[in-house]
């Protein structure tokens, strides 16, 4: 099986990486910057371009991993080939593809990606999404190739990921800079953070997140969050407030 | 050494535990459940009691590590016999042993303990407090058997380490909660969100929460952040929009 990689950054560079370890000859790469088509293709053996009517047409599958609001210039400046198209965003949906391809899907892959660090792909969530089954079982066994964790997921039900992955990750990342903050203000430096915060994360393999919390407002301790408010200032004690107000609430309809 | 536990609850197994094995006699422990006291009292061939006013007297330390509402309780219902007195909370000045004892601090490992899973006190981060310094050598002394990270902090330190705790693991762990709803209401089960969840966790071993920052707040994409928002709950909604707020005010800052 034949791929081209449209794309090359950290995303792009990871599958390239991945899928040529299990058999798949990556072609060719793409990337608006040809210097770095170029260093993605070397590591496969690949051809590079950064001219999208350059682009080989004899492929089986193409992979477009490039920024979301390229996508659709990328999809709408090719001429359908037959071949399978993807994009791997979990933002964009689907119908990107409409009325421009015949067999078309989503193979998105959920996780964070670095080209210095080589992503293991083994616990990956893959969602996927298809125009049709067919495709669908074609996609989802070159997920399977990669991947023990793969999805049927529409559009909306990826859109909705994305905005838990707001609050398990980017919120839960500013919450950590906020009480780096205050443990600055304590002099006391963030690692000492680090063991509680994994231990908070290793439960989550064992109970729900509902199930695992603790702290003052899951107690209803209102003199120690009080307390607490009074030595914040006035937006940390405002997200104190919000979170705790909400955590008694959420755990009243328990 | 001879030290006695008061307190037979998840701090107070694990530090028997890891006292003994580093060769310090554990010769009884107190809990006001007898049967609590024994099965700890077993592990270390110690002896039980659930009488306060039966504690053997002769030995160096006494370690109280029952709840917060009843150390001032132990406190002031035992004399002082010169021993070594520390208590392991997080949020109890060490004023409490002020004018009862003459030997006194504060030994709080930071970390969640439960009976069940033996915790490894090597990297677990001790905040201790003395009443002079020739206690604190004690004190640290002794910590330093257990860990290697063992940190001097005042009562007003620990108090603000408490609060950090708050924002890092239990409002950290809330919004695991409000992703595991959003999930749960896309049909998709929480655990297709643990690998990111790691991930972001372990950039934290690299760069500070503040450098790794990323989400649509951290790239002002307010679309992106109006979409999600007419997505959620009015709930939802607010900490989103409270939390996004923070992050772009946060990063102006910086």
């Amino acid at each position: 099986m034949k791929a081209v990689m449209i794309g090359a950054g950290n995303v792009a560079t990871n599958l390239v990486r991945a899928l040529s370890a299990t058999g798949i000859e990556v072609v060719q790469v793409y990337s608006h910057a040809l210097a770095h088509a170029r260093e993605l293709a070397d590591t496969v053996n690949a051809g590079a371009t950064d001219d999208l009517s350059a682009l080989e047409m004899g492929a089986d599958i193409y992979i477009i991993s490039v920024k979301d609001d390229a996508i659709v210039n990328v999809v709408s400046s090719i001429p359908d080939n037959g071949a399978l198209w993807v994009h791997t965003s979990g933002s964009i949906p689907m119908t990107v593809f409409e009325g421009r391809r015949q067999r078309y899907g989503v193979f998105y892959p959920m996780q964070s990606f670095s080209k210095q660090i080589a992503t293991d792909f083994t616990e990956v969530p893959f969602f996927i999404e298809a125009v049709n089954d067919g495709v669908a079982l074609e996609i989802e066994a070159l997920a399977q190739r990669l991947s023990q964790r793969v999805f049927h997921a529409t559009s909306e039900q990826r859109r909705r990921l994305h905005i838990a992955a707001v609050f398990a990750c980017n919120f839960a990342n500013h919450l950590w800079t906020l009480a780096d903050d205050v443990l600055r203000d304590a002099e006391l430096p963030f690692d000492v953070m680090l063991p509680l915060i994994s231990t908070t994360v290793d439960k989550l393999k064992r109970l729900s997140p509902a199930e695992s919390q603790t702290g003052p407002a899951m107690r209803r301790d209102h003199r120690v969050m009080q307390s607490h408010m009074a030595m914040l200032d006035k937006d940390k004690a405002l997200i104190y407030k919000t979170l705790s107000d909400n955590i008694m609430k959420r755990h009243e309809q328990d």
